[in-house]
């Protein structure tokens, strides 16, 4: 672990509202499943630069599930604090929130744990700042991050395996 | 399931291929994830709707593994086909594969798996054709589908009761 | 004004970060001042939209001054909440910020006053509720609030006489 | 000022047409404000390079108002030239006029003044031409460009003192 | 031929000044030829529009020639004229000319004839003006245009058979 | 001629599927022009640099005709291969198919042949390897290569002395 001090969540809490307008929809007018993912990225690496001060390189996304739709005519908000370190490996939470921007109403319709690598200017890995969770929620997601990295590790290595079994040229004669 | 014949994996089959362009990369010269994550939602929306032939609505992606980096100057190819299907639901695999332009080498660089719910126009849920798995890497895909759709569910319940208990107001004063 | 009761600036208050791309900026890296009028205006009229809860179309942008450079590989966070209504008009104040992601720095690059007219679905303006200020810069710019909207009334003014004076035809046999 | 001879305002003219899509408009289908603002502050950024044949950067843009909405379907010209000049700053003077494409209708839909401010590759400020006005309209602005240019630094200043006074930490716990 | 008068080229002529922005260009900062196509197609469909003031549809791009690179931090200028008209066909001539922001140098990147069909907003086709050459070039490409369009018609029929005799199925076992 | 090896169509052979989206087709519901050009350049610069193991310029695009209109809803998938090199020169046919998604019907919707110039990192033309045609379309389109030569250069050559003549002076008061 880096010896710079630990830091709270809430320091690296990021904010993105947007307005979902109608290129960001499919037919039925909700918002297409890859920009949402894409979003997540872009606000859970900030989130991830401002703890650990250094460049940040995205390693993984956990499973993201899409609880509501969201749709054209209302804003979405993404939140992001990371919630976990371990040596060079951040981990940020990243909720998103639907707003009826009539009613006002707010639905959460995904959450997500997106996994980052702090590097410096050479690429070389560095040690990042401890965390300190501090409300109930950062407690239980600090609490059950070692679980998590052992899963992500395992799934990782079966990923690997089988992109070694399954190569480039048996699934791909042309393309 | 569907009383139309099932269908093989290959009849499914999306490729895009395209060049990694300098905007779609960070300051080290690699591809963001949320740019990768977003190709893999389009490609995979495809082949579940020609498999399907009624429009799909993303329902989750599962973790996303970033095995090597992908670099500006490189092409990247994404393949996607359906490789299981349960009611409504079509579950989709997708490979992301690289390719140094000068060498030739291509390199496995993420795998996922992503689920769709087929719907008619009035977003009523459709029965889709069931798959006929052919090759060795369908076979093991599709016999693994059961579980994966078992975790996905657990997976999805523990975001819900999540998003129930830590809803909008607790983590969101403002923004 | 509306017979709906008032609101507190805070409940309009809209937030949006986001990393500074090599697009996003000149060949000086920094970023181009048409970028960031345009995230002005869109994080205003969220603003604009949770306060009124009714559509808001842009009526004028006050000017923008841009008093320090924002630069790729920083991030810029802009902050917007409605400072003052009158009838249909909403009037947001709009911060922009920067932060040097390695050292956490923070500069305010450039401030704004966005105004918006609310209608309803059938572009008849609608009557917004008032607004309560809190803070002393609230207060300050609530108090402001009238000479800006004069001041503005007779730029517009001048502006439309413009407009008919020196119409399309004098100053543009083609294009 | 420079020692380079003073250029009529119609060498540094430039003129952009396009056609209003919907992806460029809300629900009403009308322009965002903040896209017109954006193809502003393009325009007006070639003419400032056309008369002053150095790099340009942003230093303000004066207030926009929105005299009248642009539609989808429509198509919108900008023309953009140097009104006036001081040392190393540039004012350009830009007009949007949106023509209905079925009448051939035109109209002024918003008028603005940008100002810039000329550099070489190094970042140093660099003295620029002056400006001969020949036209009614052309004079009219260059007479009321010192007292333009005067209100803007005062406003200027303003706003740093502001920024100053009501600083990034007091509106910004986090986001 | 439609019964509204003829008109002149120069009362169809339409022009789009842009600046060279490195998302533009490949990685010798040349812009990408598939650019300037798009931007050809788009000022041209304002020329035909303002011709014919009906809608109109993309028929054919003749082959465009890159006879000078275009390159980052230079300014393109793309002006548009309609040449020729034939019951709802409308021939617009295109030219791309290259500016060095430093020198004020201009130069002719590329030329192209692009034409359209006029439709009514039901999709029927629509009898358009004609067209009065004035200039030497005008007149010299008008006098041609009978010749182009012949040669268009043989290539469509040549395209049509390829299609019909190698059609999408021998290619394309998967894709 | 480069003296490696020749290699097979099949080698090159690219492939893009993509869905139109409502931001990519005009108020007919089509697909623009133009958008369908810049498809067209992208996937073949990828064959060609697939053929050349070098970077690719675009020299030239033939002519495009839009045999059918491509609708939002439908995806688009196209296919690019190198027929025919000489010296630096490469030459690619693009074929575009749309798909309709829920009957899967296919239609070839225009067909057209770019040509790229190979070059090494300093801009220095490259020898490339020959083409091995294979199938029936391939040795038409291999027969015809040096024809279609022969009318480009002379094509060529026009457009230059076109730009000589009528250069950008006399068409460019302005603009």
């Amino acid at each position: 672990m880096s010896d710079k001090p630990a830091k709270y969540c809430k320091e690296s809490r990021a904010v993105k509202a947007l307005m979902v307008l109608p290129p960001d929809t499919n037919h039925y007018g909700t918002m297409f499943g890859g920009k949402v993912m894409a979003y997540i990225d872009d606000i859970a690496a900030i989130a991830a630069t401002r703890h650990a001060r250094t460049s940040v390189v995205t390693a993984s996304t956990d499973s993201v599930d899409f609880l509501h739709p969201i749709r054209a005519g209302q804003s979405v908000c993404l939140e992001a604090f990371v919630i976990w370190t371990h040596r060079a490996a951040v981990e940020v939470f990243v909720k998103v929130v639907s707003e009826d921007m009539l009613s006002g109403e707010r639905t959460v319709c995904a959450t997500s744990f997106v996994t980052f690598v702090a590097m410096d200017v050479n690429g070389e890995k560095q040690m990042v700042p401890g965390v300190i969770p501090e409300t109930e929620l950062e407690k239980l997601f600090f609490d059950g991050a070692a679980d998590r990295a052992k899963k992500r590790l395992e799934k990782r290595e079966q990923s690997k395996a089988l992109a070694k079994r399954f190569g480039t040229d048996k699934l791909w004669p042309s393309g």
